[in-house]
């Protein structure tokens, strides 16, 4: 094969020109699904694709698809890529390195004068963040099918505002119908956010699939009496309850398996005064294991802490499974593909499980798929604090390229 | 003395009257202070006190004053009442009772044809919940020189609305200056907010005095990770802490004091997000006894909790005590007064202690006061459920009627 490179300082340019829009003082990027910011993030890589040869189709669902043909037009193309709308005061690498990453993998190709067998097509997938409109991975699940196109269409932010109303507000309803291509695999290089890659000093890891997970969302009610006069056995005392199963999920994750994590995410008391004993809490529960059946031990242990909770405290309870996702090993093709990659680069490399959920998830069921992770500094991510160095995003990409050179010859 | 009898109809027509102004779907109230509700209620209240033969004055905060000239009108007045506005979503009783009680004291001794030696006084405080401006008993607060009126004029709703500007806004910023009379003494009849005279079937009980209390904001601050790839070991998790310290309210008000009662009321959570570990959160403790030695123990204890769980997640966190207020014995003479005044009625008492703070609780640092308190129902309060029995009410206030009367012929 003709030797084909990134460059680096090309990349990077864009990297930081990229980020400017929508940047915040502290250092991320605020650039919601269909806000302006990602309205003007779209424009640039449109922008962008065209200018490196590109042909841009955007779908129904607002995905931004860019074509380089192959030697072999009629050929399922090797797509790639991953999301480029944010976190609300998000960081400047999850996703937007996916997306640029692969328009530099394009412009290797387009440098060194070499087409591939198969066409090349990098992609950004609307809405994957999903903090303004749930739920997350919008795009590529209405393309892969998980969801319809008008249940998409309806989702609101919490000022009612639909999606499918902003999607044509930012002029990013296109003509393209959303729905799976042929495609011959799908690769996403994305940040880790987790703390493995760094605490092993490894800047590149082949991912295996990612945890399942159960999502649960859970309501105690009781009496919201004075906090002064009401003696103390005579409470019913929602927060107190809440405490019981937050402690639980300690317990839980420290005897239920070694990979299982569970999160009290989200919880909103009422009526939220000092002196009121809280009448209502709602929570969130959040379990992950790359094992099906740990998940579900977790599920049916929480279930009847929170009976014994609400029993202990005299309360009310209702406990809702609001989603439950099974584990998801990818491609085991794509996977030595990326490791074979990673050996051609010479570069260190580890097989990783995520334990956050991609695009890749949903590709992985319409088409063979991997990602690449590289590393996230201290494994933070969602926060303006996000950081990778460079150096392993360059090394991340390079692996991508020969991932996507070795595909698109089969 | 002349007889002098109240007439519960009367009464009760007003009450029903009074309580059809900002009423709720589900039989509460709705009139915060300073609201259009507490405007129509105020208005309604002067209405009455005129009809009745008061001469009304109205201060710099708002409070509402009714004087019945006595026969010697130089001499300190006997003052009652208590306070019209409620909670959000508030029951029709607290505050209420005090006030039209007081009132039909004064029609029970004009029906009489009775002049009483010394001037009877009944008074509405403003500002006594503090749900829509903090702090709570403002009017008696500014009155009893506990708080400045500039301070209290500055005080901002959540809308920044000020105090001042809304007080004006409903027509109620009066002429007379804000201050201490001299007062004979003070009697507040009051709902207990508590159980105890339900549970002992007990129509009245004069109270004793008012539970001493701090309040503490605590601040936790850890890592707002991904729920999903972080491990279990590396977590910085500001709501687990929080869960932590709750727990240590239970075990510290089990062991530190039999009237000893502690609360987490308020809990914020930062990001809030189902699929995020809690950076950051902010929640305030209660606690309240009679005897100031074991809030200042329980206090000590709750900060080396805070700590602790603070230690064990790795998490920077701030305590603060916002508020400290000692126990308050009421005076000895009053309690006697309330005392005998149950005995001349013959209806069954008992004596109390508050858990609860109320506007006499101001006034008891600038004259002698007491209070006597009526059942609620299962210790119901501050909100739209809260009942009290119409009997009970009425014996409650001629007990006041019969303390008004002992104590205005001193």
């Amino acid at each position: 094969m003709p030797s084909v490179s990134l460059d680096s300082e090309r990349f990077r340019r864009r990297f930081d020109t990229f980020n400017k829009i929508g940047a915040t003082e502290r250092g991320g990027v605020n650039r919601p699904s269909l806000s302006d910011e990602n309205k003007a993030a779209r424009d640039t890589l449109v922008e962008w694709f065209r200018e490196a040869g590109l042909e841009v189709r955007i779908d129904t669902m607002g995905n931004i698809f860019g074509r380089r043909d192959g030697t072999d037009s009629d050929a399922a193309p090797v797509l790639f890529g991953s999301h480029i709308d944010s976190q609300y005061n998000g960081g400047r690498y999850d996703g937007v390195i996916g997306v640029l990453g692969g328009l530099e993998v394009i412009e290797a190709f387009n440098d060194a004068g070499v087409t591939t067998e198969r066409p090349l097509e990098v992609v950004a997938w609307s809405n994957e963040e999903g903090v303004r409109f749930q739920p997350d991975m919008l795009g590529s699940g209405v393309y892969c099918d998980i969801f319809d196109l008008d249940y998409a269409y309806e989702r609101e932010d919490k000022e009612s505002r639909r999606f499918g109303d902003e999607l044509e507000r930012i002029g990013y309803k296109g003509e393209t119908p959303c729905e799976a291509d042929d495609i011959h695999c799908y690769f996403e290089m994305h940040v880790e956010q987790g703390p493995f890659l760094e605490q092993q000093d490894i800047p590149v890891a082949a991912v295996e699939g990612v945890f399942g997970f159960s999502w649960l969302n859970v309501t105690f009610e009781g009496q919201a009496n004075h906090a002064g006069p009401t003696p103390m056995d005579m409470r019913h005392d929602a927060f107190v309850a809440t405490a019981d199963v937050t402690r639980a999920v300690r317990r839980i994750t420290a005897t239920e398996g070694t990979d299982l994590v569970g999160t009290v995410g989200s919880v909103d008391v009422w009526p939220n005064a000092i002196n009121v004993i809280p009448e209502t809490v709602e929570f969130t529960l959040d379990f992950r294991s790359y094992d099906d059946a740990v998940v579900d031990a977790a599920v049916e242990q929480i279930r009847e802490e929170v009976a014994h909770a609400a029993e202990r405290e005299g309360l009310e309870y209702e406990i809702e499974e609001i989603m439950r996702v099974d584990a998801d090993p990818f491609d085991q093709g794509c996977i030595d593909t990326v490791v074979e990659a990673a050996e051609t680069v010479g570069c260190e490399y580890t097989r990783l499980v995520s334990g956050a959920g991609h695009d890749a998830n949903y590709l992985n069921k319409i088409a063979p798929t991997s990602m690449i992770f590289v590393p996230s500094v201290d494994g933070i991510s969602h926060r303006e604090s996000e950081f990778t160095e460079w150096d392993d995003i360059v090394t991340g990409t390079e692996v991508l390229l020969n991932a996507v050179q070795t595909k698109a010859a089969e």
